[in-house]
């Protein structure tokens, strides 16, 4: 099968854009399953390397396939695979770990030493086929839609972020409503956070943020987010702060508007340093703030996998889908930031 | 004011029974207030109490106005008394505590060295008038209704146990649908848990569970309650246990079928010891047991008002109201055990 | 190398003992090390097989070469192992997990769904080669002596019982003063424990706990446990309990010196159903409790590693050393309980 | 007695010193008592407030008694105090919470809504008489001397930042060793961590940084401290970051030199907004950080007078001693930094 040919998106060279074209098909060794790629999705990270900028330069070898969120069937094992078959329905998770490292033998693979990254440094899911070790591979119950099941990458992300301690009962902001904010904001409903505040600009995505069940959304460009968050929370400050904007302003503000003894989980890049008020913002709040990197491995999978058997619904977050050969009006509706989750079919 | 009399419940003497009399109003201190009792709700503890059994006979020094679970409206305030109005309706928490000691100073009031207990150790609720020390009033946010509010001391024991731990994308048993089990099960599906399996022998409670949102509500009487729950979850067991019965055949069936690595909250009171299979059901587990006893103090009320200002609905669980006059009609149906909450009008 | 013999101590049948015999040195696959034992430590359960009790009745089937605790040098490596080589002086974790159930893919692998027990369910360590996992094998540092590294895994058992939760300015109470909790009264000294209080029935073990820190050793066949604990402690109780015995009394009297928001970490498996005092004990107390399971994969083993390089001493324990031809006497001096450690030399 | 005058060390206006004047001493409420001060001690706080920056000149309106840092005898009792005797030797601590706040009902006073601090919002112990709340006086265990006593509120946010999580068997860096950066090193060793990594500037300090056990001190002016941390950890990084000094370039090299999983406390408190590389240093570490705010109330204070009695050894921290009428050398000692913990007579 390794001398056949499959599409796939590429990232030719050092420059926007991408192009549709024919490579062979990836070769897979003994512990690998080969992938046919029903349905992928595309990642902000994939737009960044579409667009190319600084972080890709530095950090992209084209040519390269890229994408990193999909699902599809399994079409062929490697020899020492045991536990999967062919035909299955599948995604996978796309941090490729050592399991040697420190961090790998006690429980937190997803900050391995020494990871790969499925469409960064390996060939990646924008294509008919892609190769991923069978220990990555997440068995779809039957119960997930394989739509859904190719945004549980980043739906991970914000579950992740999001209960990493506690919701119920709480009043959080969620800073930023991309398509993990957003599912964010429904994570937060479904756990039963109180009010849930979020910020956002496109008007797009305001919608959304309600449909997924947002008290308030304000647009950071209008409203004073600090002192609304204060007037929803008799002025102390939301309980939570989920930030997923990376932006200066929102992140102060976002610390700023946190309650005393509040807690907060920092997701969003920063495109450099960021200026921040510690003193005020964290040390005499005594406020706590969680890192997070990924999805816990497997643990963020499992509870993923519960939630959305519990009724978690994340299906209006998939706003559109293209077929691979319409990519380009794909990436330019995601860099407009006027969609949810946006598909492509192979 | 304090020559006064009013209507007061009192266990007269040694045995089953209690009496409507005419009694003095309670005298309050300078850092008291006066309530007018509205309405009041009976509690297991009232019903044993009322039965008079061993625990009451070693604990209850007759005569007593009993009763913990109200709400009503401050008459009148202790000169000391700063933050209350006269108007005002409130509920409270019936622990007393010293403020003195290493838990009262560590914020651990709900185990103080030296508590008392409203209607056990001072005169009760279930009258006319009642005295609370300031601190211990709970002033009602305008959007929880009254009602509500009387039954806040029980369903603070819900919230404390339930959220001891994680809830949400857990599968969940609780064993024992009284009104403190009825209330975890409102409390699990509103914080998204998976599914909601609970134990209960009476089919008035059965109902009342499913219309709570329990997924499955086993009869321990009919049903193999641990062979339906590992048939629940793959064979793995409940992610949690919430222990509500004291019964020792539920206590050991719950840990039997709790998962390894699963954790459990004890507010069940066994009526002596327990002879448990530790090694099977906690050791080789690795699982946490939490006890609980009591509402934190004040975050347990706090989480609580939270609650129910996001949209948690437990008037269902308030299944009958009597006047006061009926008041025998009122414990024997809170013996039979069919009925949710039963509230006294005043 | 497979067809030649060596020298093992062998389980021959469901009786009273053991022999040393010439069997087959085990082959090995291709993700197993052949490691070359030079010190063998017993542990209680080998004494148990030893004496054939009921437990071993009901799990061992003869005949099995046995032992769990060890150190040696790697002689053979399987053809896929890449991260090891051979002359390395190593020790091993004796559980062999799945790798592939929600416990192992969740950082829990020391409750592994389908997990093999060297010595128990495999051929084990007495013996003058043992074929262990790579994935399984534990890589010594070299400031730690071959002889501590064989008694890594009881010592594991007491780092993961003891750091489950807060120690520094703890009183701690252990019950049991065998290996482990010899073990845990050193690493609670190390971790800045305030007062340690230990039960023991055996004078060799009394003088070992107080050589390794214990403030107060008391023989509960003697003193009253209880009483002591709370004399030292103005009546509150010990801040935290660590089950050692399995003994039901031991249990209760733990519990009951508890203080009231304290923790308690159960180890020591009881021989049938223990009778507890929930109320009192757990309940009301609003204590914690955890089950303990072998060690954490791998954070106990660099947690312990961490331990020892910083300078805890667990040398003392180790108090006999045997050829392993003397092991009749060895097995015997363990079964009396007057001693430490005690090793067998390969 | 409130017509009786007292030396006290006045702050009489907007710049730089101090006067030592005759003013009168304290009036005290029902609920207050007043301490006869034998010894105070300096704060950085003080030493601002005494050379007049920033911030002293927009919160202190002089004049003022300042000071917070004591240990003395109770002389009198407000009316309503029951449960402390003159006579008995205290310390206090120096943060008067309302009791009413959502934090002070929920055991977070040391995050008060409505604190008043002893020496910059009410009259200070920089006095021969202080008043002080009943409820903040700490009585003094025998065991601990009464110098030691006048430190325990520095002391006291030392172990709250250091005990906030895991210590032991870590290895952890310690960025600034004044008073309170080496009582973390202190208590570092007393809990057992692995290699204690401190950073200081100032040659005395750094020699005390060694007193108190610290394994590798760097001096940021000439020392690579990412380097070297990175060294002294098998290139992972410090398991802990106690950030004690505010200073932008230990900041960010701290989180540099932060392992991946670790921990931070932030207590420093920086002169302006800090440009961190968040990013780095705290998301893709997947790092959690904590903002610590004065003593816990009381839980910091119990968990001190613990290791205080389990025999943690702060004596060395306290370096001079100067009668009150030399408070110019003593202010100016403090300023140089060539100092620990430098106390005044009265």
């Amino acid at each position: 099968m390794t001398k056949k040919t499959m599409r796939a998106l590429v990232k030719t060279g050092p420059h926007r854009g991408a192009e549709l074209q024919r490579v062979p098909i990836p070769e897979y060794g003994p512990d690998d399953v080969l992938i046919k790629v029903k349905t992928a999705a595309i990642c902000g990270t994939d737009a960044h390397i579409y667009s190319w900028d600084d972080w890709s330069a530095s950090r992209i070898k084209p040519p390269l396939v890229f994408g990193h969120e999909f699902s599809g069937e399994i079409v062929a094992l490697g020899e020492g695979v045991k536990d999967l078959q062919i035909g299955e329905t599948v995604t996978a998770e796309g941090h490729f770990t050592c399991n040697k490292c420190f961090f790998c033998r006690t429980g937190q693979g997803h900050i391995c030493q020494d990871v790969a990254i499925l469409g960064v440094d390996t060939a990646g899911c924008f294509a008919e086929y892609v190769r991923i070790p069978a220990c990555n591979v997440w068995r779809l119950n039957e119960a997930i839609a394989p739509e859904i099941a190719s945004i549980m990458d980043p739906l991970g992300n914000a579950v992740h972020t999001t209960l990493i301690d506690e919701i119920v009962g709480n009043n959080v902001l969620i800073t930023g409503c991309g398509p993990i904010g957003l599912s964010a904001v429904a994570i937060c409903r479904f756990a039963g956070a109180q009010k849930i505040m979020a910020t956002e600009i496109n008007d797009f995505r305001i919608d959304l943020a309600y449909k997924f069940g947002a008290d308030f959304v304000y647009n950071p460009l209008k409203d004073d987010v600090v002192s609304e968050v204060l007037k929803q929370t008799d002025d102390l400050g939301a309980d939570v702060l989920l930030e997923m904007s990376g932006n200066e302003k929102a992140i102060n503000d976002g610390f700023t508007a946190l309650r005393k003894g509040g807690w907060s989980a920092l997701l969003g890049l920063a495109p450099g340093k960021v200026k921040m008020d510690i003193n005020d913002g964290i040390i005499f709040k005594g406020a706590k703030v969680y890192g997070i990197n990924g999805r816990k491995m497997y643990d963020t999978w499992y509870k993923m996998e519960a939630l959305l058997l519990g009724g978690l619904d994340v299906g209006p977050l998939i706003t559109h889908e293209f077929a691979v050969e319409d990519f380009i009006e794909a990436f330019e509706l995601v860099l407009s930031g006027s969609c949810g989750k946006v598909l492509l079919n192979f």
